[in-house]
């Protein structure tokens, strides 16, 4: 485990990121921005820095996390579709870099969702989202999504 | 195979997507949009539209293709690293969509590349990349490019 690895040395008490559920190799979070409602990242337990990398074991549990946490977030705000990318390119502002497998899972809405008084929105269905359009939530909203996604994802049938 | 599907239909001998190599579950085609060199699209052989439905086997399959393409590309290019994405966007335009699972891959360069006379920068290395930013490249140099990257997919060792 690297010292200046974020994510091998993010807590999992961090409330920026707070834990929905694991698997044998995978950890899910929620991420800050929840512009699109739902929106988590999933990382490797263990440190390793390309796609290319990871073992068979751990994607085929990664295909597990998908369909569970696609389940789980389809149930929760009605989701239409899901963006996956692996793209680590925050680690390459460093060199040299040290990155650590995630993915960013973002949930797409052919319509908007209301949950307990906040709209969500997304204006740029059929078309790659806007990295940069940030909305954060309140701590007990935060506290809800990882109820709701993380009931769902543990209850989720593996198949 | 359904009539409405692009990818399906799509023939091998499309010049907008010349054939750079296939696997048993997956075919390689180089991307239109060659503004980050070496951009390429990985679809499924099978009409899957949920990269939750993809099977066991086709994941596997998966992990292969990303071990040889970005070996591939790093040894013809010097690619820095390599940004992987699974949208389908496009097909939830319509309603109801026909998605067909499909990854972008786009290598990220820190340092410029020069191909045959022809230069190419990677402006937001280190940050997603602009989806809009867009360079053709003439058909000599697309024949050039699925030459370089199809030999050493090829041939790059399996492991």
């Amino acid at each position: 485990m690297p010292i200046d690895c974020e994510i091998c040395s993010g807590s999992r008490e961090d409330p920026a990121y707070p834990l929905i559920g694991e698997s044998e190799f995978w950890i899910v979070k929620l991420a800050p921005n929840q512009s699109l409602l739902g929106r988590c990242v999933v990382a490797t337990k263990r440190h390793v820095g390309d796609l290319a990398d990871v073992t068979p074991a751990e994607l085929m549990d990664f295909l597990e996390v998908v369909r569970r946490l696609e389940y789980a977030i389809r149930q929760s705000f009605s989701a239409t579709m899901f963006n996956w990318s692996c793209y680590m390119n925050v680690a390459y502002r460093n060199d040299p870099p040290n990155p650590h497998v995630h993915w960013w899972l973002v949930p797409r809405y052919r319509q908007q969702v209301e949950v307990h008084g906040l709209t969500f929105k997304d204006p740029h269905f059929g078309h790659p989202y806007d990295h940069y359009r940030w909305q954060e939530v309140p701590p007990e909203m935060r506290n809800y999504l990882v109820r709701e996604i993380g009931i769902r994802f543990g209850l989720a049938d593996s198949y």
